[in-house]
């Protein structure tokens, strides 16, 4: 029997809380110990990469606190719940499964009367197939050409998550001979945003994918309707190139307006999509689905390793407790995400949305307010490009970031130089593991502008080579930790109420319906 | 004469102090009383800009309160002394000069004999001059074609900058005819960038731009290498491509390896370079330095702004001064910056680097260990993208973020398209309205996971639209307030030791001269 309660009513939490600033980091990581804690503190993780949290202010006694808080929040039960189909999703009543649309974690989940496995791999299918003519030139342009180029229309979840997948991979794939064709992006109302796109695409060559789960995003609307004109204007014919992502019951399902329609629905959040259809037709297009499978590959095998009851085998459980050790009991207000790969350069901004989005809450599950902070602000850049820019504060400021850093032993391209001795991989896994320490360890001067405090605690997450499993895994890692936090906190972590009320009035402005101050700032920006 | 104080010492700051929680920022802004504050609680800011702080928690009285602060801390004689040449960068014992590349802003400052305004104007003028011979076809490829591509290598501070800038009027330019060359950026000692950037340049029409000030940072000069050995591999000489941005006295400066050398100094920190030939060389190359030369003019009037002592005249002072109270009393540790305008895709991680290297710090200009909190995170996303991802922890997180929004009334690429009987251009500056409404007043409703809070601050910087003089006044707002929030918190803002130790340790681990837990990261990287 599963029992939802508030963190702060839980005995283990009590337990935890009185271990606040238990463990002093910079000695923990001095010296050979330092070296023991490397090797010690490591737990595998699906797609042959591993967590490693001996940079943080964590010990075996800590962990002991932790795996205890964990049984008693019965996230593994909980986490059963939800794949087994039962509506975690309380506000909106809808059950939570886009772990499905990677593999089977439990019981088959039936709703409407069909399988909902069964129903995601069929739309993955249509989505390899189609994208497989398109590669062969079944599918074609109306001059009987190939596309070349695949435009992905869509905001939120339909672009954060599909564009830091596919930025992820595109050196990737273009260094093993499988980019077939170039992804582009189009969000922001801002028609700027648009115009700016399609000036570097070959119109006649592209194909758009328009994903809108309701069909109704008003933003995604809009710039369908400004790419349809630019076809038009090119003179062609935009039902020839476009398909439409989108569900079963929206006005675009079944509109002639469209190549081919894929379908996704209600029980897959937009921030939860990048492995449905919604990531799935823009990646298959562009790497061919067997990339896109052995992506969603690595992402089922993470999500089994997250039904581990045993914390030093489920990493995302593990990163979830740290992670809420260090908000609630050491009062830490952010989190730095900071990936040593350029191929992830969006991958923060995806983060920013999965974990703010999910977690960013004051009322429980049942509508009751908490008394504890929930989801931290979650922002980061590239390293080395963060080093010399916001690191200053990282390491001197005066409030303590918890880091998350990513690093891989190989780089994607394939092309390297060597300078002074060393590789630029070299010199970007050497600077990764100079500021873990940095962070950690801290140094003394005799000038107090040069000295460093650490006890700044950090993971990293260690990988081979950033490959379809790998990123597949890491996304998942991450759907799970914030699955695991919302469980912890008890939150409904797939719904996301703070949204409307921006939409409900930006529609009162332009149907000129305002008064008082937002009628005077409707004035000041000529609306 | 100035004195240099703590925050804390301040008889101004318990008055402040005292006004904790003073406004109720959702009975403030209800009603037609909202309306006049958005009248009144506005400030003309140079470039057509308007600072409006009408939805940030303040009334008169908080207000009377910051502007004896101001007095107290003796902000504008602080400003006078850094633009007449004081020491003001008292760790690196430096003056700070970025404010003379625009314009003088008062007495001549002399140093090692030559007038600094000078020695930047005919900089510019070098610049500019060798932009002209590039445009016109003076100075061409090997082959005698023009260049059509500009990449510029640097990172931090060489990067974040002018690449935010270039962005920011791309498309105006584009619109306006005048952009000359396309211009691109490598930053990341990750092998991965070059490739990719590469990948996109037409190298036998592509100049580089190499910046370092000291001509020795690591990852610049390793891709610089990575940049050369791709010309020799095309059978292009290197030394045709390439112009230097550094310090006169760097190895760099007089190398026959580059096609010209343009020179900045040690009074132009990193990350307020972009006025400087940092920014000068790649932006006057793409743009053109009639472009640059508006951009510098807007930049110059925000300085001049900067310089009066009533709040009420000035907007970086008061938007610091405004910062400050949300920081230190109220007692917020993060910052959003909230761009509606995709130009501004990379403003906020500028800002990022610009405020968090800054004022990241927590010794006083002295050296001394300071009681209170100092430079907060800032992240930030544009809007109307981050609607769909982040703003959920906005609204209805536990903790409270202030908020920075920008908006203009009119968009750069000059296409548009109306749908649902409005146009995007006003669907955007529709939603920024309505955020600003719904963070400020919130909305209660039966359904507590429905309900809003409110009293979530913001301010907004509205403009007709993004132009060089807009951009050069946004820039210079920012370094303004920065520094103003520098002088409060008694900081030197223009030193960044804390980027100093990792560099220091990343060399160690190269020459694999580690023990302990950096050995044991080492070995895991395989370094």
């Amino acid at each position: 029997m599963i029992a939802w309660k508030n963190l702060d009513t839980l005995a283990a939490y009590e337990k935890l809380a009185a271990l606040k600033d238990h463990v002093n980091l910079v000695e923990a990581m001095a010296g050979e110990n330092g070296a023991v804690r490397v090797k010690n503190y490591s737990v595998p993780m699906a797609g042959g990469l591993s967590y490693n949290f001996a940079a943080k202010a964590v010990d075996d006694q800590v962990l002991e606190a932790l795996a205890a808080l964990a049984e008693e929040a019965q996230l593994t039960e909980k986490f059963a719940a939800l794949y087994n189909g039962e509506v975690i999703n309380t506000g909106e009543k809808r059950r939570v499964l886009h772990q499905l649309t990677r593999g089977q974690l439990g019981e088959a989940v039936v709703a409407d009367g069909a399988d909902k496995r069964a129903f995601y791999l069929g739309e993955q299918k249509k989505a390899a197939a189609f994208a497989e003519k398109v590669h062969t030139g079944e599918i074609r342009n109306a001059a009987g050409e190939k596309f070349t180029t695949v435009v992905q229309i869509g905001i939120g979840g339909s672009d954060l998550g599909p564009r830091a997948m596919y930025l992820a991979l595109e050196n990737w794939a273009r260094q093993n001979n499988t980019l077939k064709l170039e992804a582009r992006f189009i969000s922001n109302v801002d028609p700027d945003d648009a115009a700016s796109v399609l000036k570097t695409v070959d119109l006649a060559h592209a194909l758009f994918v328009l994903v809108s789960k309701s069909g109704t995003t008003l933003e995604t609307l809009t710039n369908e309707s400004f790419v349809k004109d630019a076809l038009k204007n090119a003179g062609l014919d935009p039902a020839k190139h476009m398909v439409a992502v989108t569900s079963e019951t929206s006005p675009l399902a079944k509109s002639s307006d469209y190549l081919a329609a894929f379908f996704m629905d209600d029980f897959i959040g937009g921030r939860y999509s990048s492995t449905s259809c919604v990531g799935g037709v823009v990646l298959s297009l562009a790497f061919g689905p067997e990339v896109f499978a052995r992506f969603l590959n690595g992402a089922h095998e993470a999500d089994l390793t997250a039904k581990e009851r045993d914390i030093r085998k489920n990493p995302a459980m593990l990163d979830a407790l740290i992670g809420l050790y260090e908000r609630n009991v050491q009062g830490w207000p952010a989190t730095a995400v900071l990936p040593y790969s350029q191929a992830l350069s969006r991958f923060p901004a995806h983060l920013q949305q999965l974990d703010m989005e999910s977690n960013g809450k004051h009322v429980n599950r049942f509508g009751e307010p908490v008394r504890y902070p929930t989801g931290p602000v979650i922002f980061g850049e590239p390293g080395t490009n963060g080093q010399h820019s916001f690191y200053q504060l990282l390491h001197q400021g005066t409030d303590i970031v918890p880091l998350q850093f990513v690093g891989f032993r190989r780089n994607q391209a394939g092309m390297d130089v060597d300078i002074q001795g060393s590789t630029s991989q070299q010199k970007l896994c050497a600077n990764v593991a100079a500021q873990i320490m940095a962070f950690a360890c801290g140094k003394q001067d005799a000038d107090p502008n040069k000295s460093f405090d650490g006890g700044r605690p950090s993971s990293i997450i260690i990988g081979e080579q950033l490959t379809p499993e790998a990123l597949g895994a890491l996304l998942a890692h991450f759907e799970n930790k914030v699955m695991f936090q919302g469980f912890l906190w008890n939150l409904n972590s797939f719904d996301q109420e703070g949204v409307q009320l921006g939409k409900v009035l930006a529609k009162r402005v332009l149907a000129h319906e305002t008064d008082g101050a937002l009628r005077a700032y409707s004035d000041l920006l000529d609306i």
